[in-house]
């Protein structure tokens, strides 16, 4: 790398940081940008520098969000006694974007990892619990991921809640995705799409 | 995406425009930047915006360089005397990693494609003619890439300097690549194999 230019091998080590983009990838956008305007690059730049300074965590829900409350949890529109918990907020955008849910969510921003030394405090699961005790919620439900740690977040704060409330929680659904071979499904998948069949 | 802040939207669009970068990836890398702490992303925005701006086209070569000429051509220590054309600068990096080379670049920033109303003047081929009349040349080694425009843009480069000049040309070898099989190579590069065998 010693004849290639330090701008451009600082942007090369940039990009390499990001998951999924590997040296040759890294190189390859460096020098697509060398075409790009100027102009189009600052634009880059500013959306970067602004990603956290112009967002704020819900205090309600933990969403990243531009205004706190963020507008789910100001949306009056939506059945504020439903709580879905999702690790991630990006989670959140598959949930929307399937259309079909219209209550909250609430963010864990993790899952429990002992390997990791994630706990029950490392994540937002107390401030779920606090959510109960105050407001007039129905139902929860769990979509943590299909996981081990999803499976073992959701089994915990299944616990925790039936201990203090008759909340009803519920899991999202285990089985085949769409479009999916019996074929080539595993056993587990198989048999939790079994287990959780539905009377048509 | 209405549930989405702006300032995500916005960073998502932006990696959006990258190339091999989809909706998905823009997506999970902004949602893996609010992980990283601000001064590290406001360090890859100063390498984006200083990418262009603290670089320059060496004027003799044309490579991407800090300085003018740039470090290759001002390197007493290589032979000023063999020019090997490339398409973009990101060929140069790959030539010298393989060590081997050890003479100076001409970079085309292109290839000539007619359909895309790329020709002769919209690549920096004028430039490496009038480097052929004022210096000592020996040799031309062609090096654009193996596709129908790189290989079109080679042949007319050897035209244009067999008419005028006694400069040595060539290009570099067809075949099969370290580790191939020949029951997986198309009949194309088998066939060039075949005739650029060598003596052992």
């Amino acid at each position: 790398m010693s004849t290639l230019a330090r701008p451009l091998v600082r942007l090369i080590e940039a990009f390499e940081k990001l998951p999924g983009i590997g040296p040759k990838s890294a190189q390859r956008l460096t020098f697509y940008l060398l075409h790009v305007p100027q102009v189009e690059i600052e634009k880059f730049a500013e959306a970067l520098i602004n990603l956290k300074k112009n967002t704020v965590e819900c205090s309600t829900c933990f969403n990243v969000s531009e205004t706190n409350p963020c507008s789910i949890c100001e949306d009056t529109s939506r059945d504020q006694s439903v709580i879905c918990v999702v690790e991630q907020p990006i989670d959140i955008l598959s949930l929307e974007r399937t259309g079909k849910y219209r209550g909250v969510y609430h963010v864990l921003h993790g899952a429990l990892n002992p390997l990791a030394n994630v706990g029950p405090d490392e994540i937002r699961i107390a401030q779920l619990l606090t959510r109960l005790k105050n407001t007039g919620i129905k139902e929860i439900i769990l979509a943590t991921n299909l996981s081990m740690e999803g499976e073992s977040t959701a089994m915990y704060i299944q616990k925790q809640i039936s201990n203090r409330n008759t909340v009803k929680i519920s899991r999202i659904a285990h089985g085949l995705p769409m479009g999916a071979d019996l074929e080539y499904a595993d056993e587990m998948t198989l048999s939790q799409a079994l287990e959780g069949r539905r009377e048509y």
